[in-house]
């Protein structure tokens, strides 16, 4: 199943794509894509629908965050060897866990934000997952079982902020619409396995990133099963899982982008993103 | 005023303390202590009550959060001059930003899990705030007018995980029960000059950490208005200031705590918080 949220921002509506890639409104049938939803039992409730019996939704509808009330956006730092040779980081012997706020949350297809005086934005295509219950000293056999689907995170980074300024990496990573999310959540069993995807990302039409989930140095198992050592995860929790190689900082001079520039990403079954930088209005 | 919620923990109902220190039950005025009620409009509305009408709850009743839905607990690192030169840390130029998963935040006399093979566990008073509105991009002197109140935060870091594994400090931060808040959250009429308090920290009777927010390197009203350039801060966010000196990690050698111990802690007009730490149960 592809589930997503549709409407305005701030009064999303559930949704779910048909086969024939319309949006169905899911409104009538659950309040949202939160906790609920998101359970094991949530979603094998949905499996059972007609969608054919949904209403269609206009197809130039705004996309939101496929998630409602996301608790915590973790992210994974490093994650791909290719991209820590390009950012001159060792490679990780562990994950590296940090957190973005959960206010840098945006729709997959809405403008990302140029901060005042911003000149180190870096673009960043991940395999993001979504945590469907509680999730707290997990096995990495049973740790897939605890995830309720895939989605595409557009990991944004000021480079400044993130890497010149004092201290950790939340501080570059946490503007509003620094995390476009989307455009659906796909159900772990439509996604198969999640170490055989293909990632990209251009910039104004030019191929930036690409990258392939076999090159994750720790698997998506591997990072709730260890994640879950640390804290325990929730339902609606999101964690990205680091970006292949491409991005602006690993370019010799180092690439940033400015306003105007268009972002388009993908992940191998779950869709595109698409997004234009626009400087923040007085 | 001083605000809590009271009751078994994921069931907590909203309250407020009186003048002879009882809990006073809020369930029929508002829903809970959230977005709504930490707005200035909602605060105002209950500035005006007559406590005595409100029912009297229990007097050993728990105390959980006395904030519900966190949306993001964000923390502000080696905010004090005499803790960095402890750590053996540089003196930031910059506030230093990171985050605790909120599924570490527990009530302030709740037991404190200490993690199976943990040997590094510290404590660290601070002083926390509350945002009670939207805040993004706003001035240092308008930055208190977006603060609902005050609360005592207990930052528990495991320094193993935080500083001898890969990456970010959030890995040693976020544990369930890592972030012990309240008993109270003190609205910021009550309290005054944040800047003026003093706080301190027992460790099985004996005192650890005295200090005083005078010390602190970056101001309350200086973290809001820093904080509101690289994150959109919203209703019910945490953020928790930093710790003065005392932490196990700065006694030479490092003195880090086992199942049994007890801190107390507390901070001048927010009150007094008590945790004893156990094993996690198996």
């Amino acid at each position: 199943m592809k589930l997503l949220r549709h409407g305005p921002a701030g009064a999303e509506k559930p949704g779910i794509l048909d086969a024939e890639g319309g949006v169905r409104d899911l409104s009538g049938i659950v309040r949202d894509i939160d906790a609920a939803t998101l359970s094991p039992e949530g979603l094998d409730r949905l499996r059972g629908l007609d969608l054919g019996s949904l209403p269609l939704v206009d197809e130039n509808v705004r996309l939101g965050v496929p998630v409602a009330h996301v608790g915590n956006l973790v992210c994974i730092g490093l994650n791909y060897t290719d991209h820590a040779e390009e950012t001159n980081a060792p490679i990780p012997s562990q994950p590296i866990i940090f957190n973005k706020h959960t206010g840098a949350l945006s729709g997959p297809f809405d403008d990302v934000i140029l901060p005042p005086g911003s000149t180190k934005l870096d673009w960043e295509v991940e395999l993001a997952f979504v945590i469907g219950r509680p999730c707290w000293h997990v096995s990495e056999e049973e740790a897939l079982s605890y995830v309720a689907g895939y989605t595409i995170l557009n990991d944004l980074s000021e480079r400044e902020y993130q890497l010149e300024w004092e201290g950790q990496w939340a501080k570059g990573k946490s503007y509003p619409t620094f995390a476009p999310c989307g455009p659906w959540l796909v159900t772990g069993d439509e996604v198969g396995d999640p170490q055989n995807l293909d990632l990209w990302l251009d910039l104004n039409g030019r191929r930036e990133q690409t990258g392939t989930t076999t090159r994750m140095i720790f698997t998506c198992a591997h990072i709730v099963a260890y994640a879950s050592r640390f804290m325990a995860l929730q339902p609606g929790d999101i964690i990205t899982t680091g970006t292949p190689p491409g991005v602006g900082l690993g370019r010799k001079p180092p690439v940033f982008m400015k306003a105007g520039d268009t972002m388009r990403l993908g992940i191998t079954g779950l869709g595109e993103q698409q997004q234009t930088l626009k400087p923040r209005a007085a």
